[in-house]
């Protein structure tokens, strides 16, 4: 049915992180009319300062769209720490009656340690930010565990829901789409993908079904210039990212991955290849990591030349592998007509389920996997299905 | 989060049309705990007979999950009509106080002509039957207006829904994904897509990037004997399967296709290019229809061999064109790099959308569109929103 039927009542977001993300999402909300109608932005904060609009951030002119910028800088109030965010939206929920979401747009570990807290006090959380579901198991059992506990509240307004679909692939339906297979009680057999776009811009340029001959120092150099990588780009050829990403879908598994013991240290336990060459791995200025990287140029055409003549290219992917209970960040190649190898350009992101159900090809998700918009996007969803389900 | 935490309390669930995917539905609903403990199946009916089980079919012996049929077949109630369901589902509502699902897995015109009907009485539908949306405009303004005035509904256990995924692409997540793009604010350009199984079959075998010489005629012959087609070809090469998932496409495009005016006849109002020849158009005996095609494989062979000179194959795509307002299924050709004409294998579907956030390039589904075990889990999937929404 038409996305915009039967709208929901209100529920209440308190946004965390107005970066270019948090920007996006807060202009979904405002704008969209369907969106400002059920989701109201009750506070917003960064990392100094925050703007408490108990009764929503007004959308009655024009002009709200882009002052808030303005007035949360020139906000009396400043930026509340996680027990104090827990208060203040505790009693703003006894005052409101609406049930109140926190939508972390940071990437910041800080934020992600207090989600037990958050969930703990009947809060729900929506977010893009890795770092909860990627880090050590025991902070995952302790989200699971609040979640449990927050179901069985016995008003539904303190009833906590968590949705991550931003966490891997930005907007793309990946994580809901695994669990509707695994709810449905479908058996994921492998989950095989591009999932940085760091990596899918770098190596479609470097190593291409028509063959390439550009170095490999290169590809990185314009990465870098164009705005594809981290400030340095160690921290993306670490392969992190994407052991973050395979640390958050294998513990979607949970009867092959057990989220509160499997993969202990999180993304650290996962077998990470880092194309880091090893001599720089300690370089931690940009400037000389990239000046230094053509020392290593001849070792990946080696392994390009190697591929294309087994009719291959190179892809940097993760790879979840349930039979063999194997988990692995890795640089592989890819037959040409495989569509990690054709069906690939620019920084797009694609993931491939191979199931019980879906034996004979894999389900495919493909397209943009990062940028501001798409990541919005995503978090915008989730808040419109915890409307659906927490609105009063 | 794991798709089994904090399991919902109950729905109860009134399935109509238990034949393969409606069995495999149920074998779905009684086989998986998370769904069992969360949806109940209160009445079951195929064309003949009803099941009664208000108090849910059981799960508490391994039997279960297979003798419903013979209980079914030996059951003494009649199937009941549509209204005559709509009375005892309402009676039992207020005995039981659980929400109510209508599931339809028939292909029934009769039964999508009642969803008004069911909706107007606090019912929801899932369903993976194409009728009901894909009808005259008339019909479906009639399922919006039952849906929005039910949406006021005092008790909340009154409410409807209606879920749809399995009606485009079976358990893909075309549906939904659409639905998240309009409902956070993107404006979607165009959509296309390889929508049918069949065609997709077809022409992955018929016009391929290596070159093919094999008949037109001989192909089709091959997927009515593999079971690919319907009992007779010429209800598949007409279109009006594409036309039809066009149409319910379309319609979720409120701003561009006002549901309750454009396409006033439905998927007849689609430009929709039939690949049965002309003299053709009257054989209604599939016998007969299947030995006069090699009459017409030189027809087809100048399209192919035309393509395949500009690098490019044959595939049979619907394409929505928001900008142009043209809404079109019909045979195109696609270069060979393109993704409907490299990445495409088997009977798979392949949908793009083309958005103002997915500019440079399209996030694309792909994956099986048809079987029993798929279409379910697009219903089952569905199910458990209703049961997130409406549990008590």
């Amino acid at each position: 049915m038409p996305a915009s039927v039967a709208s929901p009542a209100l529920v209440d977001v308190a946004i965390v992180g107005v970066g270019l993300v948090g920007s996006s999402v807060i202009s979904q909300l405002l704008t969209v009319p369907s969106l400002s109608a059920s989701l109201r932005i009750v506070l917003l904060q960064n990392s100094k300062r925050a703007l408490l609009t108990p009764q929503g951030l007004s959308t009655s002119t024009p002009a709200a769209a882009s002052s808030w910028a303005q007035n949360l800088a020139a906000s009396p109030d400043a930026a509340l720490p996680p027990r104090a965010l827990v208060a203040h939206l505790q009693a703003h929920r006894a005052q409101s009656g609406k049930h109140v979401v926190v939508v972390d747009n940071t990437s910041s570990q800080l934020i992600a340690d207090a989600y037990p807290a958050f969930l703990g006090a009947g809060l729900s959380v929506v977010t893009p930010n890795k770092k909860a579901f990627s880090a050590s198991s025991s902070l995952y059992a302790a989200i699971l565990s609040a979640l449990q506990s927050g179901a069985s509240a016995k008003n539904p307004i303190e009833r906590p829901l968590v949705y991550q679909e931003s966490t891997v692939g930005a907007g793309l339906p990946i994580i809901g789409t695994l669990n509707d297979l695994v709810g449905t009680g479908d058996k994921v057999k492998k989950i095989e993908g591009v999932l940085s776009g760091t990596f899918s811009y770098i190596f479609n340029n470097y190593s291409t079904v028509k063959g390439s001959s550009v170095a490999f120092s290169q590809v990185v150099a314009v990465a870098k210039e164009q705005g594809y990588t981290e400030p340095h780009p160690g921290d993306d050829l670490s392969g992190s990212d994407v052991a973050r990403k395979l640390t958050i879908l294998a513990r979607l598994l949970p009867d092959d991955f057990d989220p509160t013991t499997a993969l202990p240290e999180g993304y650290a336990s996962v077998d990470t290849k880092s194309l880091t060459p090893a001599p720089l791995a300690q370089v931690t200025d940009p400037a000389e990591y990239v000046s230094r990287l053509p020392d290593f140029d001849a070792d990946f055409d080696t392994l390009r030349k190697q591929a294309f003549e087994r009719g291959e290219v190179l892809r940097y992917v993760g790879v979840i592998d349930v039979e063999k209970k194997a988990i692995k960040a890795s640089l592989e190649s890819y037959p040409f007509a495989h569509p990690f190898a054709s069906a690939l350009s620019g920084s797009d992101n694609i993931i491939a389920f191979h199931t019980s159900r879906y034996a004979n090809a894999p389900l495919i998700v493909q397209g943009a996997g990062a940028g501001a918009d798409v990541t919005a996007m995503g978090v915008v969803a989730d808040l419109r299905r915890v409307a659906e389900r927490r609105a009063v």
